[in-house]
């Protein structure tokens, strides 16, 4: 599933479950010739909801890229009363990252990154401090430097969303970030702005998480990457991991061991987010294949 | 999905892939009026297979139970060189289970089954000790004293096969049974016997695999539910489970921490197998949702 | 360590860190001729106090059992301003389980006391159903059933506490009973009530966990043992164990999924207060080796 | 325990277990009026053997460095039989990593480096390809590139050596290096050369066992941090990890998966060695808290 050498087409859609969409969809894919390679569904008995991802090859398909989205809209979509995202494999994202001070997740995603792990183009990272300015010139990659108080914030938010309109960013990684955005930052990029949280939430909401569950004396720690919302730490989950530790681990410690939970949980729903495998439903996710 | 109080024809499937596989099974099930309640499918590119298990019900649906199996077998499987396999939610499997001195994984799979997790029928448990007998009479459950010795076992297995035929066993479950099965006797269960080796295989194949462990001082112990085939632990892989350990953990100790992992590796292989979710290819299994 | 034939004298102990604390106790065993078995301390940095367990052989030492407590009160407990306890191995504690009608972490408990893991007598459970009766007689053990009503609580209590008395019951494990005790109760049992929380703590205080983890969309779920406190769920972690779930799990499937947690972190939880490797500080544990 | 002020000595041993042993150690300490910092022993029952780590303050304590070695020797060591390694925490060891293509290890360690959380020096990178030298020249570090052939093995395996001597090169590890070191290159840093192995060892030993893994059908797949002895896989292990796959995932995938395994596993083998808290022993290793 990893080697496609020609281009494909990605769905990803949810809607009311009903009798025989499985067959619709499929059947739409294959009389119009398509070859798919991956297909993940999944129903949602309570929700009584549909849910799936299919991919499959342009070439040979019957249809150009600009016929396939009117002709699954009224085909489908319109009487499944679904809703529905289409994606070509070679349409790159551009990925923003917010940094702060701390470099793990920032070098775990670029050195991903440079490694053709994670497929996306990252034009800029943005950050309230200068500290991480070596790290990311070390990289070729844009750094811009937008410092952020309780007085400037709503002048500074404004700014980076110039910047980012500017460089025609398709979504935001905030990878430890210390800030939080306001809200109307985040209505310009509803479901994509990707944070990692330095706990297992919903456990430790906001500041100092490692110091709480230090206080609280935990065995096993965590971190959460989720798609940000209005409520804070409150948005879509898209991975977490965990680790145990001991009495024997003071604040320093977990702090040092959270870092690699932290930095393997966002690189990996960033990569979830750019393959297109992830979906938002009531403020939960589905993770395809 | 775990809830369906009417009952359901289960489909498992194993084909050459082929464009509109999808389309065509659940096509069939469309339009024979079938109500899908679950689905779950996979394509393994290197194989070029293709693997499916789908679930619908039976309620409303337009063919009877016996009409089901020649029609899917023309329309589908043979068009599609198929393997498969049809079951329905109330054909309960019968399952033997085989014990010799060691008690965690008989109580664990005893209390599940009592408690409506593995929905199967226990006709009978057969050991070559009689260490158990109380355990498992407490139950209620039949048990058979079978000792086996070098000089005996031909003759010993003998008798074993014709009290699992008499009781009509479906599948047959090693908990902790210390004998290895004779090449002759698993061709009477293929794909049928369910074993826990209690090491992370293919590591520690044979015999004392805690000492094994130990000596060679890994840091993560494991437990490993398997299909068993004439090679001696093998064969197909259903579960595995592990557990961390370090330098504190003497031989006694590993024994009892693994013990935890046995248990909970079995019971989900036992239950995955009673619920149709397991599928073999080449040695591998597909374990669906 | 699992092995001692002969009758040990165990020691837990906090007191402010000071130099040359560990050379002291050390050298009141050597001095009295005493073979020790297991030593396990511990520094909490931040709070400048020290921790720590020994065991020794009772066989061979120049102190009689009675003459152990006043002379290391009088050495060392006193001149280092330290909280201690003294047991001796062969002291079986005795344990009162409490449930309700949920089976799956007393089977395992009393599999696990049957087959001499958890070193405790047994001398009674009790339940506010009578759903469990028939599992507890199959292990011969006393049954008390006492139902609780919101009117008759206090009463009822009262008579739990006094049968708990007149059986001279040490400690009490709350298998899930569903019940909260008052904080009256509580005083009874300082630091000798383990409960079986269904949630990674501290997400999820109180009642239905699953549910409202479900309803988070988190991808992993726990469970927590801890002592009980007068704040609900908010007593000192003992232990805590996690699944890896997916949207494809129902909150029956994260039902099913956790009874597997709780019952092995309850168990091990179980096991380390009897084998004496707990030790309470500032509402957080520390777990001895 | 992460933040020390003032230098610490450092003291690993082994020894017969013998009453008296911490004892004799810590008195040690404490009548030269040293403050431990950190204190963690084990007793091997099975071995009768005693480890032990114990690091306190230079500051303060009445021996002079020069003075320490050989006071302990002749009061401790030499009549405990013992082995014993000194170190002080202001010895900073120096490292030198081998690589080959894969740059994943290579970043982790290198960006963990920088951010302080490995206390070693880095003098030099080796590789055998070209394909790193830009990551390891972006961190300001030293490139070597020393080609291997079958014909070339020995001349190239000197000139390695002499170039590890020129730096003064304390230990070495291999970040995904894929050459076998030659035994006689190995007798030059005994218990100083650290490797990853990508898989659970002792499961899948050698070349690809990422295909091996996945020609098994194993459900867990993990990586190995050792020391590097003249067996193939077969040294000391330092740290494992694991991470769950499916039927879902290709080879392809659990190269991609396991390669976070490694890159952890193997830094955190990197930072126990340079933290000094590994002990081997009879081909195990103690790793100290």
């Amino acid at each position: 599933m990893e080697k496609h050498h020609s281009e494909t087409v990605i769905i990803r859609m949810h809607c009311p479950d009903q009798r025989g969409i499985v067959a619709r969809i499929t059947d739409f894919i294959y009389r119009n010739n398509g070859n798919i390679v991956a297909l993940d569904q999944h129903t949602d008995r309570d929700e009584k909801r549909f849910f799936m991802r299919v991919e499959w090859e342009l070439d040979g398909f019957s249809l150009t890229k600009e016929q396939i989205s009117p002709a699954f809209e009224h085909s489908i979509a319109i009487p499944c009363k679904m809703k529905w995202k289409l994606n070509f494999s070679e349409q790159i994202p551009k990925m923003a990252l917010f940094v702060s001070k701390m470099s793990h997740c920032l070098y775990d995603l670029l050195a991903r990154h440079q490694g053709g792990e994670i497929k996306a183009e990252i034009p800029l990272v943005v950050s309230n401090h200068k500290d991480l300015e070596d790290v990311v010139k070390k990289f070729g990659i844009k750094f811009v430097h937008i410092p952020i108080t309780a007085e400037n914030k709503v002048e500074q938010e404004k700014k980076e969303l110039e910047i980012l309109k500017e460089h025609n960013v398709d979504f935001i990684v905030l990878a430890r970030y210390m800030q939080v955005l306001s809200a109307d930052f985040v209505t310009h990029y509803p479901e994509r702005i990707i944070n990692i949280h330095h706990s297992f939430l919903p456990a430790f909401v906001g500041a100092k998480p490692y110091h709480a569950a230090h206080a609280r004396g935990v065995k096993i720690i965590g971190a959460t990457s989720h798609y940000v919302t209005s409520e804070l730490d409150g948005g879509p989950i898209i991975d977490q991991g965990i680790s145990r530790i001991s009495h024997h681990d003071s604040v320093d410690r977990l702090i040092q061991k959270g870092r690699d939970i932290e930095k393997i949980v966002l690189s990996r729903a960033v990569k979830a987010h750019v393959d297109r495998k992830t979906l938002i439903y009531k403020n939960r996710t589905v993770i395809f294949n």
